[in-house]
């Protein structure tokens, strides 16, 4: 059902993403709800919840994905964050980034690292790993 | 020494990428040979090298990152043959490429798993996983 | 209920790309069939049949994205012939393609133009408008 | 004559981009005015003023492609706010938006609500649809 | 006038791009002819016969930005043709390409040097330069 | 050897990028030092030192290529600095920006304008060219 799907993809969301996927999700409701609930229905209601590939690899392909792109710094900072959550090391993050110096550019991979480093401090502060 | 990363990255690229990975360095000695050296001495001598992150963990984040930005086919057949080569499961590989439809669109997800039918196809011909 | 995705999904994409469509959906059954089915039930099953804009205007930002973007030449093919069978004319192709010049750039609607021509010459055969 | 390029051009600008478009030639004037006049003369003089489209369609297809291309979120506001301006509806805009979600991935999508959201509320401060 | 934007841009297409340039016209002339006219106006009759920067200079500037981009392999043949037109080496073009391994990653550069090395080939054949 | 490579580099970037560059290395100790020194070593250390093209044609490529991918503010805005430093004018900046709109769209020439602003009139502030 329906229903399922959102139901599976909130609890997901809130495991991964925490409370920066809760903002992302609340911002939405006021002019575009429907992609609120496609957000958690698509992404994370069936590809998160696939089996297959583990989430801690799921999370470095985010990461990556996102840091070569280039153009959707808000999302890769809340999946740096959801990296974390699910397991993988800041240094596997910065790991990640640094590769990405090869496939998409040293610009890609230095913003990457400034995207790292919000995270990192705003975790410190909170005294998250 | 200089000698000690083209070495190193030699041997890496050979253990990773395979023949596939040789035939891109030959077809670079004619017209541009420094940038086979630089092809060998710093993604593989300096980056794949590396400690803190597993080379299935890289060859995921590197499917993922050329599935998304969609303009790199010959590199993303060659890194799918690659990941296959270092361990990771044809399923792992389906996987980030569905998620990639998150990140980077249907369009992107969908010409990824076109790259993965001809590689799996041309592994079948030849008896590999 | 999830079924009423898909279903709603597969006729929205038979009316919409047609044979493509299908073919498109024919190729993931192999190595990536929930590829196949997320490809009918999000784009075709919840977006593509939302209210709110019409089919003309959808098609017009599919393919004005598709050239901007400039790396999904078949997905754009698609969508070319996907607005001719909504109703869109050639000229009003032609039309949004030159305009991506300005956003895009030229080579973008250049090869925007190179992808409309096949397609025109393909339905020219056809008898097709 | 050139002359009327500009002069069709600058017309057709403040009658699509109004004060947001006057700015962007205006802040272009001390380091650039001849791209201030190309954008005048090409864009607008040129493109904008083709029959075989209408404006409204346009729009839409600039919206959906800046959204998907998503590194030129200035440009984009000024397109969520023309769009408006020749008529677009606010759910129309918002219904291009959800739909790059399926070509250009979520995050383009996200970012691109967060620049209608920002429009939206200014034209609300203004009194305009 | 817009004639002499026209012929000037005409003249300047063809002792640029030369042969490359024309065809790229030509093909145009059946389902967009004003976007040939557009391209000859305002790349040619416009922007490269500007003072300001030598025309050397403007091929490796587009030689980079095609490269870089990754999604343009034709255009970028036929500027990698205009670069030794107007008097670059093929040592530079081959540095220009080699650089864009920095700025927008390996796969980037190794797909411009296949193209380079395509128009290189084709220029022996016809003994030139 | 590998030190070489790094000094030469380290000089090269402070040559070419001066007290920006400098800054971008700094940011990186904390988190990613050997993003750093790769920075130093394959950008600077490698490529920018090769014979072949001359120092400036290289700023033009690479202010090109940052302006067309339009995904690198910051990296964009250090080598617009960095070619004024190595004997580029102010003019010829602004005409590889105006051509990029012929190459990757007119949003991409407006950005790159953009961040040629701020560098001048930060320069202006110190009295340099």
């Amino acid at each position: 059902m329906s229903s399922t799907r959102y139901e599976r993809g909130w609890e997901k969301l809130k495991e991964i993403d925490g409370e920066a996927g809760e903002r992302v999700i609340a911002n939405l409701k006021d002019i575009a709800p429907d992609l609120a609930r496609y957000t958690i229905e698509f992404p994370f209601g069936d590809v998160y919840c696939r089996p297959g590939l583990d989430v801690k690899s799921r999370e470095i392909a985010t990461v990556a994905a996102l840091t070569a792109l280039g153009n959707a710094a808000p999302q890769l900072k809340v999946h740096i964050n959801a990296a974390l959550n699910v397991g993988c090391t800041r240094t596997e993050i910065v790991e990640v980034i640094i590769q990405m110096a090869v496939y998409a550019g040293f610009p890609a991979a230095l913003n990457g690292i400034s995207a790292a480093r919000e995270i990192f401090r705003a975790r410190d502060e909170k005294g998250q790993s």
